[in-house]
Formats: structure tokens, C-alpha cells, sequence
């Protein structure tokens, strides 16, 4: 096969330019060479999802990035959460890839145990609706959170570094983590620094969904049709452009 | 106490105003006599809900109901599926109540097994996603989907309810179901016509909701602020109208 | 609908008198106006309810309160296990509410985690038991047991609320608990003042109980004689009185 | 070690004497040389068990027949419910074995996945719920349910085995059971004839029980008086002979 | 029943020799005076098994010593992890136990929830892949490992005392647990000492398997061979001696 | 990063070699231009896996094939259930893929709910189990088993494609699948012809497992050495090649 018609979209979920420009440099790093990378944000929504409230609203807008596309092999949903992955798959016959995911399945081939560390304490309870829509529970050996909100990630990167290194080292001592996933694409980077200190596997989310991304296009597997991914139901819908009509969709 | 403050709203999650009526209609005959029902759809969102896709572009308008309220004491979420119902919790003191969750309580109250019977076979996925978010995957006998559209359920109420019956009918023979649980808020007003021919009892969500506001209310116990639910970090959000930012909130 | 129908038993299951005044001065203080309250407690029993043993001896006297019943609405049990809940189900057709779903159900409403924060250490496994039959495990942040006794809870009102709100703060900040769950109908009006300094919603389980017994007459939804909970067949019972027999159940 | 020390008692849950007579027909045959089995039944309760309401007024009777004994080296609960169980294991050191668990955990060492076959179609979700208080639904492949009322089990031989012979191979081809367990103590006595049709392990639950209480008692362990399963406090109970206050208890 | 014909095959999972003399001796003082105990080690395989790759490379010396054997009526694994139990089963008709399973069942009947303390932290997934197994989770408090090799389990009792001593004093305390399990077959002996010092139920897993394997031989149940445990098929197994073959086996 | 230094070692579970030649077909077929893969088989073992005994005699056999590799970048057990992984990964840091949970994986990423289509009845246990270990059996519609041995499979390829159709159809239309997964690397290669005439995604597994290999050497990610998969301890081993002792590793 040709690696020459490999064209991932990344979607940072945020609307925070600085954060998009972070996930694209861990991206383009890690690709293989033949696959091309573009990274993007929505035109509409918060600058960083910290709640169940910032997730709703950054959807739509996250959803409009593949509405629009017409180019793309694969899509990648750069926000820890996977935000609205199961309304991509229903608008994309394409292979959407949650970053959430992606890092939770590289951790299950390398560590019999893992543990989530992320950003505030109040998306605990967002994370773990995550796993458990993932399905994988079962391996988690805890969620840790902290005091770092999405944009500290992003602009200060010794203390962020300090933050998670406290919080790896009690899931690793305290909850029997063999293994440390970054939940959150503002983390994307420092994970070769975490890994050094800690001496167990740390998974940067955006570079596992990089991978899982140009896996899914060099098999040529496209999202299931068959009844929960089926394109939406054509019908009015008020108060959005009309792309968002299902019957204006390009694809 | 007093029942003179109770004030609900019931945020129909779908921009159809025939259901929107329907809803009202059953609600209105089954509160208790103080209390107040105004019952409301988005300005923004697909006119039915019927996939992932459909429920998240309606999710922003259906906040916004809550965001512009000043009034009401509790607030309805009147799509099964609950909504962005975690949201709408982030973002008012006042309780919350999502009609899937109020039908598996009385449901559970009044049986050892039951079932959801609700619209199109696609919507399965996100019907066990409700149960599974409620908790209670543990005492649910079966999901039962059939050929039905929502908006179906308003416009051909002879047909609908042939349909319901059959489904449930299986859901009684062949999966356990000792109660039936109607998934879908357009369902409404036929519970009864159900029952007597089924013999178990059938639960409108739309009416188990409006009793569990009232009991809310009358119990003067407000949504947990300590951490899951609290409101949302002041920031920036693009492509809303300034009332979605938490600094402009009213309460 | 009218109101007036609207006639409530509460059985408390403990044979203590001084509980029984606490649980009916609680229902009385929450019960919508129209609704008539009448507490009991059973002809035979323990005092209090602190082991399997304690229940199981309690049981019959709690069934035979339903038995002579010929004019309630619904009936509610008043100790926090909800004892012998299936059989009352199967002997009247009438609504029964079990006081520790009624108050998962409600904490459920309002928050995202929940603990039970209850008697003495002994009954934790009686208490999990009892979140499993309920089918709520998932959201059960923890069981909180402590030094206290049932009738402790009644007695010392001082020394039991600081109890409570020791074993609460840790099952806050410990556990993740964002509710409160009280697990004894002996502590049934401390909740306010454990809500005020604790700042988190504490669930009353009497009231709460109230609450969906009123909303089930007033849904007029009737327990379920599908399979489960049909009337137990005729048969000969020794050592109990006639009555027991289910060929002389009134209903 | 000496076997003479084992007397084992048996109680039957139900008050049926031939019910009785065998399961202590069974008993007797399976029996180690040196055991010494009685089996006796409650003085009061119904004569058979088939709901809750059943198995709630069998219990007090079934434990009197722990607190009355002074002489047994363990107790077996005949019915296939274990009812009272834990309250058993309360009153006694001896050690308490339900004939449910026993033959769950036979069969669960010579099967990969077994089913209980057992009487009416109502009990299904106490069987249910015995299992997952004993904690082995992961290897329970399903319940079967018949028309066999417990005393039909023990007058017509010849239609028992063809009922359960019939509801076995539903369970054996349709839900891969790959052995069987006896659902009901009075079905005792007919595991051979079923299995030599079948050509599966078919379990008899009085004759697993008599050899875990053999086993228990060679191995001389106790009940565990750490937590769940201590003495009751000592309180006044109401409307029960004097020897069942914790404080005339003789062991 | 005779008990003459009750001859069991005790194959230690390590090539241990004074550890295979240990787990004979304990046997030989539990076993009814009719029972016939033969303790034996496989003839390849690591000295102890502390890794998943100790336990693969023990398996086929294990299985060879069923394979050779003509004479047993029933076989122990004695290796708490119970290795290669499900291919044992396949190999021959007569009753495999598992001592880690035997050791599970015994504490599920003296405790409302047990720990298993064992050998080296590392083994910690091992022990709950086995628990995940026989199908216990829910009733498992908690798995506590040390730092005890399994070797130094024979070596060095008195400090082997001391260590399981803490591990089991946390896990009473700490995790609830009402009960141990001995998670090493060469902790076999230890049981009375640290039941003494707990003051709750110690569980020798050889013990407890010796007393399973006894009651399936006089119940006369063998393993079911309807469908998972049937005998392998006939095909070629290269690198192995001819008796490896199933159209070599003996029985 | 430069895909020259990827070198992927592909163990046949079985010692088949018709099946290493199309597994390895397979493998060269779909991996990136860049990627060396060597398909090997094991020296001693079955030639195929249709039972846990043949499953237990094959892992010392694939085993061996890591310990004396020192040049390969990543393992793939090929064959599904994954026979030894957790020992294969404690003896390398290299990073060690199953067939079966690399399929898992990439049908979690295309369907809401999979199916696994297999080999022969008797293996359903097997499949269960290894579901369970990768963790993901939430979202596992079903197992579908057929009478297909391992050999068939290679043999008569019309055949087996009849019935890996007819299964699949049975789990699409009565389990609800949305996509399959292959369950024996004997199918490999048959997964367009069936994805066409199916409608759904029908996952390889040998070519899943490729994608993740490459994926995890891309990434530089090893396997944690914290607990589980740490090095085995060295000691005495009998009956096996010197280079099967630890202190003997070349790694």
C-alpha cells in the first residue's frame, strides 16, 4: 500500500490558539513521514473544556470541522474526552480517533495497570464517564487530578511538570499505576521528561491518536455503518448555517 | 411548608412545537394543583432527536433555557436521554431532573425488572448510555427499539401506540420486563391505553418527572456545588451570545 | 387529580417508640397538605435494627402492619435497609417505599457521587447489601460507618451530629462524596444542620421517602404483579396468626 | 483427626414434613461413615417456600433451631434461597453452610458455566439475588424456571424429572450451561437419573452442603466473629420467646 | 459410600522438594484417616513460581503428572494461581482443584469479605487474575503482598510469620477483610499460629483443597465434558514426548 | 523519526507452517514500506490451538522465540487469545502485541458494539476469557462460534468463508454487532471478501497487530518494567534449555 493518501485532521477541542499550535508540533514530530498533518481548531466554543458545560458548547463547533472537510483521511478529537466522537462517526464514513482513547489503548499493551493524570479535580468525574465509554475500567488503576487548569498546562511548563510528577509518582506508589496517560492535549510534550523521572511509560495522548490515525487509514477500515454510526436522520435544524443540515453534507 | 413556590420548567429538547404541547399537556394534568409547569423548547437545535448528532446540536439551546431563567425553582430536561443534563447541573443551584432518570426511579419502585421502549433501532446505543449514566444497567431487563421516528410518535398516535404495545409485549415475554419505561417524551399520553392492555406498569417519563421536581423542591434540596457540579470557570467562549459566559450568569 | 386520596403508613422498623415520634414529627413537618400521615411500628421486633438478626426478627411485625391495612395509598419502611421490601411488594398493591432507595434515588438527583453515612460499624455489609439490591452501586462514592447505635441516634442528638459530621468530612474529602445519605431513620431531622456546616445537599430518608410515596399516588402507578411481586400463593403457614395466610389478605 | 466429632444438623426451611424426610434421605446416603446427621424443620413458617413473603416468615423458625442447639458441630440451611443466612452466621461459631453456595461451588469446580434449574417462574429473582450474594454470577450461564411448585417437586417424581429434564437442555443448548445445579432441596434424590440423561454433572444441593459442612468441621474453622458476623447486641425484642434475646443465647 | 477408593494425587507447582514435603505433610494431617494423599512435583518447571513466565514454564510438568497418572480419583494443584487448571480439567475425567479456588470457597463461607495475602508484590496481578477466575471478586477485601519470596516462605518461618502477620493486620484494618487466605502453598502449616494472633479465620489453601477434592470423589461428580472441558483433539505436538498425545491418554 | 529501525518478529502460535506462510502474506501485505517483519513459528508445541491444554503445551515454544531474539523491535503473538503475553512481556522491553487485543482496539474505534467470529464450541470459554483480559468486554456484542477447526480454516478457504458469513450474519442481525473481528489468524486474508458481502468492518487481526507494532516502535514506547512485566527472578529451571533461565537473557 501507499502511505501517499495519508491526510489526518487533528481538531483541537479548545479554542485556545496556542494549544493548537502545541498539538500540532507533537503531531508533526511523531507522523511518519508520508502522512500529512493539519491541525485545527473550532470557530466557536470556550478556549479551554474544564466542564461538562465547556464540553457541550465546544461540540458544535468541533463537529463543523468535519462537516466542512472534504480532504481528510482520518480525524483526530484533541481534547481528553473525546467530545461528541460518537456524532463524528455518524457525519464521517472516515475513522475519527479520540486522543482519550488512542492513549488508553498504547497503555494497555505496555502496563497491566494505568492510572489517568490530568487537570482540575472537577473533571474527575468527566474522565471517568470517558473510560468507561472506552470500555476499559477494568485496567485503570486510578484518576488523579490537580490544581493545573488546561491553559496553566500550556503556560507554565516547569510547574505543570512539577504538578504532574507529584501526582504520577502517587498513582504509580499509592495505586499500583504501571503506567502514567496525560489527560490532557495541553500536556502533549512533556511526557519524555515524566517518563525520565519516573522510570514507567508515559503516553502522550496526541501522539497515540497520530498513531491509532494513520493505523486506521493504512488498513483502510472505515467507521461502521451498520446502526449506531449511521448518518443522522435528515431533518430542519434551527439556529445552525446550513451545512449542519444533514443533506448538505459533502460526504 | 407551602407549595406556592413551586415553579418548573420543562425544556422540551426538541424544536417541535406539536410535541412541545404534547409534553405540556401531560404534565400540566398530572402536577399537583400548586405547582406551576411553563413548558419551553430551544430556540436552536434539530427539530427531533434521534442520533448523537441530533442531541448535541440541540444541547447549547436547551442550556440557554436555564442560562435566561430567572424564575423557576427546578428545570426538566425533557428528551430521554437526559441532555446534557451534567451541564444544566453546572449551571444552576436549582435541581435538575432529566426524565430517563426519573422514569428508572419509579420504574424500580414498582418493579423487579424493566424495559425501555423507545423510537428508531439506531438510538439503542445512546438509550443504554442513559441507563448506564443513571446507574442502574443492574435492574434494566431490556432495551427494546422499533421502526418508530419520533416525530411519528406525535403524528400517528394509533400507530405508535400498535408499535409500542408489540415491542413491549416482547420486553414482557421474552426479556423479564415486569414494568415498561416509554423512551420518548413524545410518548406521552399513552401510558395509560398501555397499561390496561399490557396488565404491568408503563411509566411516562414526562409525568415521573414532574413528581420528582415537585418532591425536590418540597424538600428544599438544591443541586451538590462541591465539585462535579459547580459552576463553570469564568473564560472566554466564542460564537455564543454573551449570556453563555459564566461571569454574565444571573444566580 | 386530586390530593385528597393521598394516605401515607410509614412503619418504622425498629419497635421503639421514641423513634417512631421522630420519624412521624419529620414526615408530618415535609408531606404536602392534602397528604394524611400515620406512623406505626410493628406488634414484634427488636428495639432497633443493628444486625441481619435484628431484621430478619423484625420482618413478619413489619409484613403484618401491611397485612391489617385496608386504607393506605402507600405504604413506607422506616429503617435503613428497607427490610423485608420484596415480600411487602408481593402482599398489597399498593406503592411501598423503602427509606434508603427513596434517598438514592434523591441523592442521585443531585450529585454526582454519594456516601451513606450511618450506624454502627457492624452494619456496613447489611448497608452495601442494600445499595446493591437498589441497583445504585455505581454513583456510591462509600459506606461511612461509626460508634453509633440506633438508639444513640435518638438519644444524644448532640453527640450524634458531631458523629455524623466527622464521618461525613471524610467521606467528602476522602472519598469524593458530593452528598450526604443518612443511613438510619434515627437520624431523621439533623439534616439541616449537618447541610449548613458541611455545605453539601444531606438527604433525610424519611423525607425523601415521603416524597415519592406522594408521587406515586399521585401517578397513581401501582406495584407490578407481573412475576416477582405477584401475591404469594395460598398455602399453610404455621405458628402465625390467620391473617398471615394469604387466602385472608383484605386486598 | 477423629471424624466422631461431627454431628451435623440439618433444617429445612420449609415446614413440610416429607420434604424433610428427603432431604435427610439424602443426607444419610451421602454422608461420611462417621457423620451424624439430623434434620428437622422450623415449628413454625409455611410449608413451603416460593416468595419472599415465604422465605421472610420461614426465617425466625429457621434460626430457632440454631439458638435452641447445643450439641451440632455445623448448621446446613435446606432451601435453596439460604434464607436467614447471615443472621446464622451470627448467632453461632459453628459453621453455617446455605445449600445454594455449596452447590454453586461444586459445580463451579467441574464446569466452566453452569445453570440452576429450579420451581416457579416468580422466584427467578431470588434465585438471582442468592447468587450474587454468594458472588458467582460471572460463572452462572442462566436461571431456569419452570411450573413446578416446591411441593409438586416432592409428590410427582415422574413429572418433575420430565420437567426439569426439559428446562436442563434449554439451559444446556440454548445458554451453554455446561453443568446443572438442583434449584430446590425437595429435588433432592434426582440428580443421578438426570445426569445419566443429560450426560452433564447434575448437582444436588443437601448432598454439596453435607460435605462442605463435613469439610468446615474437619477443618475445624469457625464462622469469622470479626465485623458482619458478631454476636447481635443484646436488646429487648418484642413478641419472640425469651430465648431469642442475644443474652439467653447458650453459646 | 466407601470412603477405600478415595486416592488423591497432590501435585506441588513448583520443583521444590522440601516445599512439595511441606504441602505433603499439611495434607497428610488434614485428610479423613481413609483418604490416601500422594504429594507430588512435576518432573521440569522453575523451583518457584513468582512470574508469569515461572507459572508458563511450569504448566506442562504439571499437566504431565495427570497425564501419567492412572490410578487418582481426584488431583490438587497446589500453586496458589491454580496453573494450567482449565487444561487440567480437559486431560482428565476425575475432579481437578484448583487450592487457590478451594481456598476462596472456604472463606466465602466463614466471612462476609476476605483477603488473600501472599508473596512478592509483583504477583499482585497474578492473584487477581486468579480471583477474576473462580468468579469472587465481589467478596475479595483486598489482595496485600509482601516482600517474601516464595522460597523464603520455607526457609525462614519465623520471619515469614511476621510478615504475613502486618500484611493480614492491614487488611483487617484497613481493607475490612474478616478472613485470609494463605496465597502460597508454602505457607502451608502457618494457618493456626497467625489464626491465633488475628483472631479471625486463617485459610491453608492446601488444607482447604484437600477437603474439596474429598467431598467431589464421595459425591461422585466428575469434571462435565459437554463443552469447554472436553478431552483436546487429536493432532500433532511437536517437541514433546509421545504421551503428550491425546491419542496417548491413558484414560 | 526515521522508520528504518523497525523490525517486527511476527510467533505463529501454532506449528503450522501453511499458516505462518499466510499469516506472514498477510503481514507483508499491509505493513509500511519501512517495517522488516519475520514470521516465525515455534520449534515444539501443536500444530494448532483449540483448547487450553494445546494453548499451556505452545507457550514455552513462543517463548523461546523472544528469548533469542535479540534484533526484532516488537513481538506479535499471533494467535488469538494471546497465549503468554504477560510472561512474553516480562522476558523483553520490547513492546509485545496480541492479535486478538489489537483487534479489539481497532473495532473499538469504527463500531459502538463488535462481535468475535471463531473456530470451534469448545473454544467460546477461551475467547470469553481473553476478552476479559484485554479488558473490553463491554463492549463485545457476542462470540460466535462455529465448526470450523484451526486447520479448516487454512484448508478450504470457500468453506470457510461460507461459514464465517453465515456466523457473522447471525451476529450483525440477532447480537447487534456493528463490526467483526476475526478470532484465528487462520482467517487472515479472508476479511475483504467478507467486509463486502457483510456491509460492516470486518477486523484482521493479524493486520491490526502489525498496525499497532508499528505504531508502539513508532511512538518509542516499551514495555513497564514497575511490577507485573518486570524481568522474572532468576532461579533454577528444569527440564528446559539453559537459555530459558533468566540470568541467561540476552536482553
Amino acid at each position: 500500500m501507499s502511505l501517499s493518501t495519508c491526510r489526518i485532521k487533528i481538531i483541537n477541542g479548545n479554542t485556545c490558539q496556542p494549544m493548537t499550535a502545541n498539538i500540532n508540533a507533537s503531531a508533526q514530530s511523531i507522523k511518519f513521514p508520508s502522512t500529512e498533518i493539519v491541525t485545527v481548531q473550532p470557530e466557536s466554543g470556550p478556549e479551554s473544556i474544564e466542564s461538562f458545560y465547556d464540553e457541550y458548547l465546544a461540540i458544535p463547533g468541533i463537529l463543523e470541522q468535519i462537516i466542512l472537510d472534504n480532504d481528510s483521511d482520518a480525524f483526530i478529537l484533541a481534547c481528553w474526552g473525546d467530545p461528541g466522537i460518537e456524532a463524528a462517526r455518524e457525519i464521517t464514513t472516515k475513522p475519527v480517533i479520540g486522543i482519550a482513547e488512542a492513549s488508553l489503548y498504547v497503555a494497555n499493551m505496555v502496563a497491566a495497570k494505568w492510572s489517568v493524570v490530568t487537570t482540575l479535580h472537577r473533571v474527575r468525574d468527566m474522565v471517568e464517564k470517558t473510560i468507561v465509554k472506552t470500555g476499559l475500567t477494568d485496567r485503570c488503576a486510578s484518576v488523579r487530578t490537580t490544581k493545573l487548569s488546561v491553559l496553566d498546562t500550556e503556560q507554565d511548563r516547569a510547574n505543570t511538570l512539577d504538578v504532574l510528577l507529584e501526582a504520577s509518582q502517587l498513582a504509580i506508589q499509592t495505586d499500583g499505576a504501571e503506567a502514567i496517560c496525560l489527560g490532557c492535549a495541553g500536556m502533549s510534550g512533556l511526557e519524555q521528561q515524566l517518563a525520565d523521572r519516573l522510570g514507567v511509560p508515559v503516553i502522550d495522548a496526541v501522539a497515540a491518536a497520530v498513531k491509532m490515525a494513520e493505523s486506521l487509514v493504512s488498513l483502510g477500515t472505515h467507521t461502521s455503518k451498520q446502526l449506531t454510526y449511521r448518518a443522522p436522520e435528515r431533518k430542519n435544524i434551527k439556529g445552525y448555517p446550513a451545512h449542519y443540515q444533514a443533506e448538505n453534507f459533502l460526504h
